[in-house]
């Protein structure tokens, strides 16, 4: 556990600053656009107490109200939501039990919601450069991976890896979905991520743009872990959970690996597979 | 995906066996503590695709019978599992998807879930030893892992990575869940597992047998990367979710290293942090 961070004071609604409010929305065409690709991603809906104290505390976006069951045990961790909803003046609402579990979609959201703005979405070509932090690009790609609950741990583990961008395929509903918000516990606030219309035509434009791109593949003779990484630019591109990557995506990757596996069972969790291709990454550049 | 592997023949009661009835249990000490201890790993209904091919395949223990929801699309898992049954003439009952949504204990039993006799309990005496393969200890200690998720999803990378043995707290109710088996995708089949009183007791004994014992401790200085393994016995000490390890255990741990994160959150869930851990050794160890 490493200290706490201090809250990001000043990057929540300032009281001075211009209302932006539904007579706003698509004024211009571009703000329309921004505001009909930031509703693609979705993440409105903030489900459980990491998540919603990671987006307080990340600041990164405007959270509209907090909910709270009104039969919460006191948990440290639910001082710090409320401290954090005072300091960035979020709304905090108590609601009966009932009422909570009426609103809360996914299966076990641990008392607490909040609802926020959209995620904002970025642009492929922002991804390609290095991060705030001047990180190369360290980007992952997931080609159909439809279940919510895998799609949150990858990318927790994907933030917590040092990824510097994630890019999903639009048509494929990769959308943020609640139990998405529940199970990234706050990784979606910091991760800088993109959607694109088809992942064979971003794999395209990586390469176009010297970034490596690596595939997983179940049945490829070259193992993660003999993988010649330096400190270039790398994409990571993960398929769907039992299908793998698609025969399009497959083809476009400059080199498929495997992860070597030593017991009867032939396939891992994608996102088990996820992680150990992100911390070999990691680790690599340490 | 590696090739199928021809289902495990004559693993199953064969017809000229003795029956090993309720009449014959408990009538010497021995057979009465085996059968309490295997009772108390649990792991008798198996629910989902995956975990239950891989039961019958794998012909560990007997399967008492096939459920079957009567509204299945085809599969080609499905007739899988049909002809292993079969094979091994296992019952299959089919019954309406109400009657099978009251016998299921998960969330997602995908319309399959078996009865099979209870999981053999290993002593820790047989898992410091080197398995049927000739491989040396390396073995998994689970200090109060409590979500049945993950306990599943740790098992499966266990089986996966090549892990020879898990150790599970008895008085934590490290019990094999239908949550746990389906998680499990079938590793429960091919783990070798033992309960014991305490885990600090258990480090104990395994250093005494040259057992070299890892615990992942996010405090840690030593990085998981900087691990120096080689051939030797090991045994990785993971901790509870959000706790971690209890204090005696890191105590008795002969070394404690964390994961290094890049990113701005401060945990990963604990079925990637394991999956990160054995994989370092089988990869060390190729």
């Amino acid at each position: 556990m490493t200290a706490r961070r201090a809250p990001a004071r000043g990057r929540g609604p300032r009281p001075g600053a211009p209302a932006r409010g539904r007579g706003q929305r698509g004024t211009t065409p571009i703000r329309h656009d921004v505001a009909s690709r930031a509703r693609a991603l979705g993440g409105e809906q903030v489900e459980g107490r990491h998540a919603v104290r990671e987006l307080l505390l990340a600041g990164t976006r405007r959270t509209r109200e907090v909910i709270m069951a009104s039969d919460l045990d006191p948990a440290p961790i639910i001082d710090d939501i409320i401290d954090l909803a005072d300091e960035n003046k979020v709304r905090i609402r108590e609601v009966g039990r009932n009422k909570f579990e009426s609103m809360a979609r996914t299966d076990a959201p641990q008392g607490i919601l909040a609802l926020a703005a959209p995620l904002r979405e970025h642009e492929l070509d922002e991804l390609v450069t290095p991060d705030a932090r001047g990180n190369p690009p360290f980007l992952l790609l997931l080609d159909g991976v439809t279940d919510p609950g895998n799609l949150g741990a990858l990318l927790r583990t994907a933030e917590c890896a040092g990824v510097t961008g994630v890019i999903l395929p639009r048509h494929r509903a990769a959308h943020v979905t609640p139990t998405v918000t529940k199970s990234a516990a706050g990784a979606i606030e910091h991760l800088r991520m993109a959607t694109v219309p088809g992942l064979a035509g971003a794999l395209t434009t990586l390469s176009a743009r010297n970034v490596w791109t690596v595939g997983l593949d179940t049945a490829a003779s070259t193992s993660l872990f003999d993988l010649t990484l330096a400190d270039s630019a790398v994409a990571l591109v993960l398929g769907a959970e039992g299908a793998g990557l698609s025969k399009l995506v497959r083809q476009r990757c400059d080199v498929l690996v495997s992860i070597p596996l030593r017991g009867r069972l032939n396939s891992l969790n994608v996102s088990v597979a996820g992680a150990l291709a992100c911390f070999e990454v990691t680790r690599r550049r340490v």
